[in-house]
């Protein structure tokens, strides 16, 4: 049986909501979700991550061990901040990137998307503005709308935040009299656009901060993921004091158990943990456990080295289909992460364009969908995590139809 | 290696916080979570669902082919509505007590707190009003101060809210010219009190929402837990258009996938599920995967069946205990849930005794946890729920030896 939603044309509730209720839109990549799913669709569009070569059999016997052993455990309410032993794993996987973090300081999320809600509603007060990449992570974008917040956009260029717009921005904002509550960034592998911050920007991006008085959030999904297996020092170790860290397994090892993490200044923590206890009470014991055994008991750093080496071929793959046939669009080649940020040629506009494309059996993302304020429709953003090399491939290519075909329209009705 | 916090005593960041980060307070349940779990702590403090029965081995098999042969699906993320699949199974659960539910008009959450939260940010502005019973579950009464509702309490009798006083509190609350968004209940076995709301009440209460559009939020984590089997027609069957239904499977399974559920008219619904994937993308594939096996494979009706004869076995040595060792108490006999309401012997603060109380290895929660006003030092509440009989009773008995110490001392110094 399907699934239906009933339609409504009228709330009879429409004047009970909350103000920040009608800032709640659906965003342009979910809005793709069913499409995504059908299957002769390519899509080019989500960041799921591609988990096909998970040890399943193992992970099953973990799973089961874990239940049958620690079954009363598992399935009770743990404490609001996480499984002491767990943050203990936590501080391991950041380990492995060069952050030295105290567990004390950790708290476990419900996926590090709850801890980018947490994070602005413990900060931005209706109003507040908060900086942010141009462009920036969709997801974070829906919160910061949902939550009231404007986001003003800093430029990048190939080296990351540009250390001069950044602090103009903050100089701007102060000096109109508006609170600036954080700049939020993804320094690693940057979702849309693939890039990462040079080390020589994270000590003058920090310093900025810093002299400004302005909390970091730093973002780091696939700070792992690089197809060199080059790691980058975190923001938080250049400024504890001054930086919130969210963390995720579910680029290096998988969503389905929705756990995240923050690490955070001890007082900022202590207000992380009562908001998340106030939002969920606690997180999935489960999940918790689950992914401490599989830290605890597999070779989790190889699985991340293949993880790397199939993301990179699935990169090769997109980049080598982008010259092949789409050689007037431009992009960047990343060397991690999940992302190829690609402007369109001349007179495409990639989010009027979608509907068509999708007719077309492929999908992508608009790069509007990265802008808190319509820019984008020149960019799209393409993802190499999930379908196969030959798919990606084909995916590009049409791509490419659908944008000869506009070209052509366009002609017409130019000429 | 413990896990610690460090401490500070100047947070550089406490001008930075939103109004609403002052409004977060440790509830007085979990600052007792480090003491409840000391062995030699009888508590009656808490709700932990006692699951030692649950049938871990099938559990176990059953969690280990979800991963073998699902793995990919159960790790992956899913929609924010949540899985089709467990939709369905959802609104099986909801048939078993009497209601019939569009698993389209179902959304999961990341269990019921979440839902509590969710239904609060979209409906409260900072100041808007909220009914509750007098007294009310702690949790939901803690995410409406940090969601800067106003909370009005509600008085019930014995049959439940009074129909008439919550009439005198919808219309005193708008002369006064303020918005009331909504009344949270909990008409079955209701925390803290364990009573439930009759059927004539049930229409009452309802036909006075309606008559004055105040929706209706129904919390309802124990209704499948009354004694001797018996439920009454959910709030929501009544009057489907007004009521937002909080379904759970901590107390009727188990906490640990964290997996509760809203059902909600269709409009109101949509933009829970967009809320929901604000805050957290989407819930846990593998514990809705998980939960649908269980419910799917497993005599769950069964398994209620004997939580319901473990709890009232455990109901009983409470009331036995209270009769033995605390005659000139008074308390309430439910018929169903976790939990029972104690008037103490006159002259007890049950708040000021707590500390002494844990000193005297007992532990339970004071009243006023359940009271948005300070209100509720001349009661406590005692759960049933988690320790065996033995020890229920043992903690009764610690309970009247430090109440006759606290009395010795208040005639001492009252002479």
């Amino acid at each position: 049986m399907a699934v239906t939603t009933q339609g409504t044309h009228l709330d009879p509730w429409q004047d009970a909501y909350a103000a920040k209720a009608d800032n709640l839109r659906e965003s342009e990549i979910r809005a793709l979700f069913a499409v995504v799913s059908r299957p002769e669709v390519v899509s080019l569009a989500g960041g799921m991550p591609n988990i096909t070569d998970l040890p399943l059999a193992e992970l099953a016997a973990s799973a089961q061990d874990l239940i049958r052993t620690h079954g009363t455990q598992a399935l009770q309410y743990g404490s609001g901040q996480g499984w002491p032993d767990f943050l203990e794993s936590i501080a391991e996987v950041m380990a492995a990137e060069g952050t030295i973090a105290d567990p004390g300081n950790i708290a476990v999320t419900t996926g590090s998307q709850q801890a980018i809600d947490i994070m602005t509603q413990l900060f931005v007060d209706p109003g507040d503005i908060v900086l942010a990449e141009s462009p920036s992570y969709v997801g974070a974008l829906g919160v910061f709308a949902a939550q009231q917040a404007e986001v003003r956009h800093v430029p990048m260029d190939s080296d990351g935040l540009i250390p001069q717009a950044l602090e103009e921005a903050i100089v701007t904002a102060r000096k109109e009299g508006r609170a600036v509550k954080f700049l939020y960034t993804i320094p690693n592998f940057q979702n849309p656009c693939g890039m990462s911050m040079t080390i020589e920007r994270r000590g003058e991006i920090t310093e900025i901060c810093r002299k400004h008085h302005l909390l970091i959030v730093e973002d780091n999904p696939y700070g792992l993921l690089g197809f060199d297996g080059q790691t980058y020092p975190a923001l938080a170790t250049l400024w504890p004091e001054g930086v919130v860290y969210l963390g995720s397994f579910s680029k290096i090892f998988a969503p389905g158990f929705r756990c995240g993490w923050v690490y955070a200044p001890a007082s900022i923590r202590k207000k992380v943990v009562l908001a998340l206890e106030s939002a969920v009470l606690s997180p999935s014991m489960v999940g918790q456990m689950a992914l401490h055994a599989y830290l605890r008991d597999y070779d989790w750093i190889g699985q991340i080295a293949a993880y790397r080496s199939m993301y990179r071929s699935r990169r090769d793959a997109m980049i080598q289909a982008l010259n092949d046939y789409l050689p007037d669009a431009s992009w960047n080649v990343p060397d991690g992460g999940f992302y190829t940020w690609v402007k369109a040629p001349e007179g495409i506009n990639t989010k009027a364009m979608l509907p068509r494309a999708v007719a077309g059996l492929v999908a992508y993302t608009s790069g509007t969908a990265f802008y808190a304020d319509g820019q984008g429709t020149d960019h799209m953003r393409l993802s190499f995590c999930y379908p196969p090399e030959d798919e990606i491939r084909e995916g590009v290519r049409r791509i490419a139809l659908v944008m000869n075909r506009e070209r052509e329209i366009h002609n017409i009705f130019e000429d």
